[in-house]
């Protein structure tokens, strides 16, 4: 059985199809209220669904979003997703799902596939990995489209699009803050990739906190990972070496490497190194020491990057702006407090 | 600026805007060889790209595939979404992502808005919970449509539906049987929510290897969860009390819960209690003791899942089929061999 269209709703009530068009529309002003009635009531018995393909076309509207993302399986961008999906769906859209794999040259390739598909508007998390021209290259293209279009956790604070993310440098300095408030003065930093910007102020929160306390920063304390669980692992060896009492590692994956290469060295957490990440993954709670991290709400990102985006679809004269969420600190059990020990 | 139509090339070609579309769609026998080259120059030249609903609704193919989903959060579920994504693309073809909270009412919502949008087809990882009647709704509505679909994860191996999954009950079969030939002969088993298929397939499997061995099936070794880590720990107690030597967890997250419960209780694992799980998920390599479990190729069930689907839409002769993949155990540090202990 095909689906209902119109004709057949017209077939059935022996009129035009385009009587039955302007009915089903809501431009039936000058058609018998008995007419429209017997339409209406045919349209619903048969279950029409009017086709979105001719609707957007007249419409100029699809209802659709499209979601540009480095790594769906990474379960902080899941649940991004999930939060920006559950939004939308509350308000009759539909997600367009882009994987970039964090590639630069696909942002650009899906956002042409997207504005092809006359999707109403973007999210975009532009990809990390490489440092090349692609990104700004995807503003002009959106600007020149004037698609409307949120950035969601990699944004500069400094430009002009709308975009919801944590305060990155913020989370970083409360993470080291806490370290030095437990007595620790030899904190070791594993970052993200810093041509990254989100990695980048990560790593700045520290340095403001540890300089902020009057510690000298020592480069050969930080050392540049790749959010990577490995980094954790290796960069970490460097750093016992250097007789660190804490690790802030600037996500949670690699905060698990720094465990994972303690016990392996047969250093105790918390009672011989302190480690705080940064995230809040479901895991940090239900790992052997529970992680001390930096919570980000992924889930509410997404639905608030969905809403800004409705409004700046849905009302040409919204503002862009930016939405950052607060950083919070998830005390647990991975911290020793050292204070009488110095 | 707005992108390019048919328009803006007719205008500066100086021909009618039907002239401009009969070319573009390849239908340009009666055109003269110097027109059709100035056209597809300039169109090259302004970069035109087609308006995707008009070619939607002549072609009667959208190229988006609808992808319905328990959730996304779940990085089992996040790694089968990527792979479908990639394969997807690699066809041009995009995803419309669909979350369902695991809610079967949820299930037949998204399939009807995927079908007003027109989407070629659909990968439908069925919601499990609750026992009612909408899943089979869903298959109704999809075969009244005619419209092609694929069944991912939670399939039953008996229907006539294509379906893309893993052996379960093989599964099941091979986890339990690596516990027994270990010489373990008290085994638990904490299991999914058994109205849904795939948990109740990995208990079948559970309970043929325990017969096999010719020990006794004891319903109060058995436990049923519903694939949480806090299952893991509750139900785990009830078992360490029973005296079991080894569980059998039936996937990695209520593995992770034995695993906490067992160290709260001053229980060691794998000394004085074996684990196994099922999944494979991305922590169970990086955790305190390495969990021994199943894997499952998720990424490759949605790369897997599109190809079919694909050739379903590309040819009305296709057959349905089960794609059923081959479970590996996966041998880490969580079990003990105890055969010299008996």
């Amino acid at each position: 059985m095909d689906r209902i269209t119109i004709k057949d709703i017209a077939s059935r009530a022996g009129v035009s199809v385009t009587t039955v068009s302007l009915v089903l529309n809501g431009k039936e002003h000058r058609i018998a209220q008995e007419t429209k009635k017997k339409i209406i009531h045919i349209a619903n018995e048969l279950d029409y669904r009017p086709n979105q393909l001719a609707i957007g076309l007249i419409t100029k509207r699809t209802n659709t979003i499209g979601l540009i993302l480095p790594d769906i399986s990474n379960s902080f961008f899941g649940e991004l997703a999930k939060g920006a999906e559950r939004k939308a769906a509350e308000n009759n859209f539909n997600i367009i799902l882009c994987n970039t794999n964090d590639t630069p040259v696909k942002d650009y390739e899906y956002l042409n596939v997207l504005l092809d598909r006359g999707v109403d508007g973007i999210i975009l998390v532009p990809s990390g990995r490489g440092r090349d021209d692609t990104i700004p290259k995807c503003f002009t293209l959106l600007e020149q489209c004037q698609k409307p279009f949120v950035l969601a956790d990699r944004i500069k604070v400094g430009d002009k699009y709308s975009g919801v993310t944590l305060d990155q440098e913020e989370g970083g300095y409360i993470a080291t803050d806490y370290l030095i408030n437990n007595g620790h003065r030899k904190i070791g930093c594993v970052t993200g990739p810093l041509g990254m910007l989100n990695a980048y102020l990560r790593y700045q929160g520290y340095r403001k906190a540890i300089e902020t306390a009057g510690i000298v920063h020592r480069p050969k304390w930080v050392r540049e990972g790749s959010y990577h669980i490995e980094d954790g692992v290796e960069l970490s060896k460097e750093l016992f070496q250097e007789g660190v009492s804490a690790i802030f590692a600037c996500n949670d994956m690699m905060a698990y490497g720094v465990y994972q290469s303690a016990v392996r060295s047969g250093i105790k957490v918390p009672d011989q190194l302190s480690i705080v990440g940064f995230d809040d993954i479901i895991f940090s709670q239900f790992s052997e020491v529970p992680l001390t991290t930096i919570h980000q709400p992924a889930y509410q990102m997404g639905e608030t990057a969905v809403e800004k985006l409705l409004a700046l679809i849905m009302n040409k004269e919204e503002k862009n702006e930016k939405i950052i969420f607060k950083p919070e600190l998830i005390i647990r059990s991975s911290v020793k407090d050292v204070t009488s020990e110095r």
